[in-house]
């Protein structure tokens, strides 16, 4: 045992977490559900590791002085720098490069795994954390788009979120840059001020995105956001794309048309997206998936149609707040990804869903089923001696055998009330005893912990019904597993029956 | 697109590996039936990071110079070392000691994870791999250490290995440290030395071990490996507890009291495997778990019972050749562990599972159901102007909404060569076409490829039963998902009968 100086202080790196079973066996459920939609999809599992060399993920290479900017970067034994993934496409990319000759196009893939960031964590911003991912690669038609439209909203009503209580938003990349374009805009740093003033729409409507294209915001606590310094024909361009006041397809794809006029590139992403609202009507999908053109997604690698679906129910967060939760997944066309390596054109598609960001809209939401599994029957220990310790094993394993949730309780023994504690603590549902007397008989007692607790509460006020079932019941050793499954299944109809 | 000179080459890091369809859907099946034996006796999931700060896994801090020694580390930008986890028990003691105020004692868990190891990668040595751990906390008692053992077997066995072909194997770390207290062996390198020794009886038999107790071994090659230095009394002492030819519980305690005499730390090792073997007897596993006292458990932190799983069936590798698989799982008590952190004893016992490895043994076994995930339906495109591609999209959701796994081609659909090519690399079992004319009359054709790749085998044959069941049917566009259900249906029967 260490000294007291010698002691190492039992603490977690900032921004990572311990997850306990309730969260665990919600997010293998909400897995579960995610997986079946993508299978029924036509798609297949393939993963990658944690580590990729750097260079193959894209980042540049760290240097000795910020060898981690982003991502969380080592060098190995032979000076190659490698990161772990900070999402699950550029190792995909790679996979798909380095197999290209085996791989048979088109790839349809999907992997759930656990993403890193090195960041400044926040409330809900972790270092790690998980993603479930569907892509395509060798799909240049926009159908494959369209798809991936529909499958993120099957996949929003397979976790039990209902039709209305989400959108999924399509724009194309090429749209944005066609406006651009066409305003003559061509400065980087111009055009992402613009993209972000775009991004903005949600939170502070058409005039705040007016002030940020152009000289720059206010807010109330009197912050200043410098603008994109457009000049007002250009503002009045980009907000007829970003902000039209339409209804139907062909108005929408009238103004798109009139924003991005005289750029080809433009035009061309109008078409696509005109392609996939088609394809999403014959699909019968139109009252779930909406062509918007002032969605922004971050990530610089996208090519051409970008989506996200966003929760639009009103949920409480913890504190009854009802907040705009926002983006739970997205992505998009990434045609450049995998020509990275190869030099020649791979086109690709593909969203991401965030599990843990959705798990926390599901809880909120009152859709996370997490009471399911029941806690086990506690085979308590009344002596220690090897004689009864092999009969409370024996106990546990027939009941185990049974198919029965069981524990022999493991703590010290002789302080008995310890082990009626940890039975409630555990929500064990039955308590499994035999004293000296009663072994001597070949008896066991089972205490219905539940009904005890109920008892307890009600004890007078429903004398006649504790009659006919009591809190304790003796049996016959050989007679212990099918009563304790009749007992159990006694206790199901009660909860089924809002007993 | 990048240039020629600009292209990244694609390329895992040295040690990691992809993973498969059929890998990950063997595996997934593999951790739910190791997951229903834990809940059934009763643990609970709990998970911790990938990443942990170096002093907490009880690695020595790395320094500049060879910062990655066995395991992966980087530094935080607070200039903490922090290293990726290279067991699940190191975090696992972490987590106990950081909450062991809000922790209900005992702590029943398990988890399933990826584990890194910096190490020179070799043939089935990989630098991530994955661990399935259960593990009690706060049992002070071997009965949590005999629960292990038979919950070790249980996993087998739901795996589908035959009783039999498997034997759990235990030992006592004291018992070990107690012989070498016997005759009187106090230096840490010959107490390795004579670990290392036992650790080959497998291998070299009693007469290797012997000499490797002693003065060394050459083998075959002439190469010569150092011995541990006993003398002849010390060597027979040691072959004496590791050797014994013994058949009943009664024996072999007579024989490792006899090895241990002297060592009250040995008595007591002896005691607590005897009170183990007794508890197995009790719940009727002897058949299963053996007492072995020439197990040796490589880590360094287990303070008494430890146990491993071996695999002793039969089994051919990938050329046919019949090899000792050996372990393939194991633990043991670790009461040192979280009194790293505490400055007070905290009794604990847990065993890891080595899922990768253990599914390779059952692959080479033929136990893994790998086949079992049905290819998708292949809707397939004739036309690619909108009001066709519509439809192909329209019919493909049609397929899902009716539960069938189904996909619409997504490559460059102008060679119809390719989309069948692609459905046949696929597997898959139906491929849907609909062409102008049966695009007028309303009506679309579903082709058995199964059925198709066995006519062009047996066609002139079995005329008749063609006859009965054309490989391909046209049916009105409201009878698509109908029809594919029964011809799915169809298909399945004659999978069953081996058709």
């Amino acid at each position: 045992m260490a000294n007291k100086a010698d002691k190492v202080k039992a603490r977690l790196p900032r921004g990572l977490v311990d997850r306990h079973a309730a969260d665990i066996r919600a997010t293998d459920k909400m897995l579960a559900a995610i997986r079946e939609v993508y299978e029924r999809y036509g798609f297949d599992p393939v993963e990658t590791p944690m580590l990729e060399y750097t260079d193959a993920l894209g980042k540049f290479l760290p240097d000795q002085d910020r060898p981690n900017e982003g991502v969380f970067s080592l060098q190995d034994d032979d000076e190659q720098w490698m990161s772990l993934r900070y999402d699950l496409t550029a190792p995909l990319a790679r996979h798909v490069a380095e197999n290209f000759n085996e791989i048979q196009l088109p790839y349809r893939t999907y992997r759930a795994g656990y993403v890193f960031r090195n960041e400044k964590p926040g409330p809900g911003r972790f270092r790690q954390f998980m993603q479930f991912d569907a892509d395509t690669v060798g799909a240049p038609s926009v159908a494959a788009d369209a798809e991936m439209c529909m499958m993120m909203a099957d996949v929003m009503e397979a976790l039990g979120i209902a039709r209305g209580d989400y959108i999924v938003r399509v724009n194309n990349r090429k749209v944005l840059d066609g406006v651009m374009e066409a305003i003559g805009v061509t400065d980087e740093g111009q055009k992402l001020a613009i993209l972000r003033a775009i991004d903005k729409l949600d939170k502070f409507g058409v005039e705040g995105v007016k002030l940020l294209l152009g000289e720059g915001r206010k807010d109330e606590s009197g912050d200043f956001t410098k603008g994109a310094g457009l000049n007002d024909n250009q503002i009045d361009r980009v907000l007829k794309l970003v902000a039209p006041v339409v209804g139907t397809r062909l108005e929408l794809q009238y103004f798109m048309s009139g924003a991005v006029h005289g750029s080809d590139i433009g035009l061309e992403g109008v078409g696509e997206l005109d392609q996939i609202g088609e394809l999403i009507e014959a699909a019968k999908y139109s009252d779930r998936i909406r062509i918007d053109p002032s969605v922004v997604r971050g990530l610089e690698y996208y090519t051409g149609p970008v989506f996200e679906v966003e929760l639009t129910a009103e949920i409480p967060n913890e504190k009854g707040e009802i907040v705009r939760f926002g983006s739970v997944g997205g992505g998009g066309r990434y045609d450049g990804l995998v020509s990275r390596f190869r030099g020649q054109p791979v086109p690709a598609t593909g969203f991401s869903i965030g599990v843990s960001r959705l798990m926390t809209a599901l809880k909120n939401l009152g859709k996370l089923g997490e009471g399911d599994v029941l806690a086990p029957v506690l085979v308590t220990v009344m002596d220690g001696d090897m004689e009864a310790m092999g009969k409370y094993q024996d106990f546990t394993q027939k009941l185990r055998a049974a198919g029965i949730r069981a524990e022999m309780y493991q703590g010290n023994w002789k302080k008995f009330g310890n082990q009626l504690k940890y039975a409630d603590r555990r929500g064990a549902p039955l308590a499994i005893i035999q004293g000296g007397d009663e072994r001597a008989n070949g008896e066991v007692q089972i205490k219905d912990l539940i009904e005890g607790k109920r008892l307890s509460g009600e004890i007078e006020s429903n004398e006649e019904w504790r009659a006919s079932r009591p809190a304790q019941v003796t049996v016959k050793e050989e007679d212990l597993a099918a009563k304790v499954r009749e007992m159990l299944d006694q206790q199901a109809q009660d909860r089924a029956g809002g007993a």
